[in-house]
């Protein structure tokens, strides 16, 4: 069966994915782009965006297992775009003509409109939907490849309380936001569901697998 | 000038310092000892109850560093003793006769009593003050030596708010405790004042330590 994954999911000391605000122009809101600095210094994100350099280290390592095996990925509305998208009908996402999924994705949005395929083999799918309905369709897209889950914080909540992910991979990083959207809440004794490992490297953050037991 | 610091302060990976529920039987709530068997499993601590053997590696290195250099500890009420133990005259601390502290402790609380002296060195003062009148005060009763805060969360949280805490080791322990008490609460930018190491060892815990900037 494949699986179902998350990666380079990035939180504060104090659990936030995302900060308060989010906008346009701040994605992540107050938090700006403290979240994936870590990321952006590796290999992994300069191939992605086209240039050369990067480090090849531990954080490298484990950025880099987000693309490989991933047939589909889904997402939520908070991540698709800033709040009010969905009253713009022209909206394409908030990565341009060419955004780096490369896959089928999978936008869960309370109001949904036509897919809309983009450049680089991505196409964005709009479903209102339960987890286990998406996954489903995101599965069959897959055609047997793992699916991705893209985040924000409450997608992945809702996914990991249906029992839905085998294996999390969440980077701490060392700041404190203070406000925005938690990843922890309602997860209360995950431990009992995830072999959970953690990992410091250098850069100052800590990796944590979550790895799903009995599968 | 004498140092104000914490020690092994561990807290779930949502940032809870204690459970739901505390009670005499049960000092950390829902948290049960979950908490704190990273340092149970130590050398310190078999050493601390007057046992022998321990693991002597790198826990164990930071769990050490708790007594040395310390002249007097600072604690809040919900540490000293379960809710309710104000109306109890007779009350002595969750610790019974001989309390691990051997220095003077200065117990926060709106209904102070007059001083105990224990067995061992160890002497309670009850203070209604400020985070800075209390630090004062176990200042001198630490006579040139540095002084602890002890906990809990709240305690903590307040002394490092008024920016009296010159080093704090946190110990993230891989369980999700759900409900309780945070210790990140009201710490938003904390990384502007601390330097943040992060260091995770084989048991599966990640020692974070902040290290005042400026001092
Ligand atoms: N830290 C990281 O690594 C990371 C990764 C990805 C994203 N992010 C950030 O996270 C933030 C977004 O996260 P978020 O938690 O606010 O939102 P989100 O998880 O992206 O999306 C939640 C929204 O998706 C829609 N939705 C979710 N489940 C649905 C379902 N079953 N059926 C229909 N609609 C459903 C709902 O929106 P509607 O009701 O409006 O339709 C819901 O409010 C952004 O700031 C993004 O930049 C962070
Ligand atoms: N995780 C760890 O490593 C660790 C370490 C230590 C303790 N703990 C746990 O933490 C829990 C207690 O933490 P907590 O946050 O609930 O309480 P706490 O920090 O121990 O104490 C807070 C209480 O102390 C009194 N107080 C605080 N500041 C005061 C001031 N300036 N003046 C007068 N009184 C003041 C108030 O009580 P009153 O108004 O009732 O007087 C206040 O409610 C316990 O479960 C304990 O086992 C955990």
């Amino acid at each position: 069966m494949s699986q179902v994954r998350i990666h380079n999911f990035s939180i504060s000391l104090d659990g936030f994915a995302t900060g308060e605000g989010q906008a346009a122009d701040a994605p992540f809101g107050h938090a700006g782009e403290r979240l994936h600095e870590w990321m952006f210094a590796t290999r992994f994100w300069h191939e992605m965006v086209g240039g050369p350099g990067g480090s090849a280290g531990a954080d490298n390592a484990f950025a880099e297992r987000y693309g490989p095996g991933i047939g589909a990925e889904i997402m939520g509305a908070g991540k698709f775009g800033p709040p009010g998208w969905q009253d713009d009908p022209g909206y394409q996402g908030a990565w341009g003509p060419n955004p780096p999924f490369h896959t089928p994705v999978f936008v869960l949005t309370h109001r949904p409109r036509p897919s809309m395929r983009m450049e680089g083999g991505t196409t964005f799918h709009f479903l209102d939907a339960t987890p286990g309905e998406a996954l489903e369709q995101a599965r069959k897209a897959a055609d047997g490849q793992d699916v991705r889950i893209g985040g924000g914080p409450t997608v992945v909540r809702d996914f990991v309380t249906a029992g839905l992910v085998d294996c999390m991979h969440v980077v701490q990083v060392p700041i404190v936001l203070g406000r925005g959207v938690r990843l922890w809440d309602g997860l209360e004794s995950l431990e009992e569901s995830y072999d959970i490992e953690a990992v410091s490297t250098p850069s100052g953050v800590t990796h944590l697998t979550f790895t799903a037991k009995n599968r």
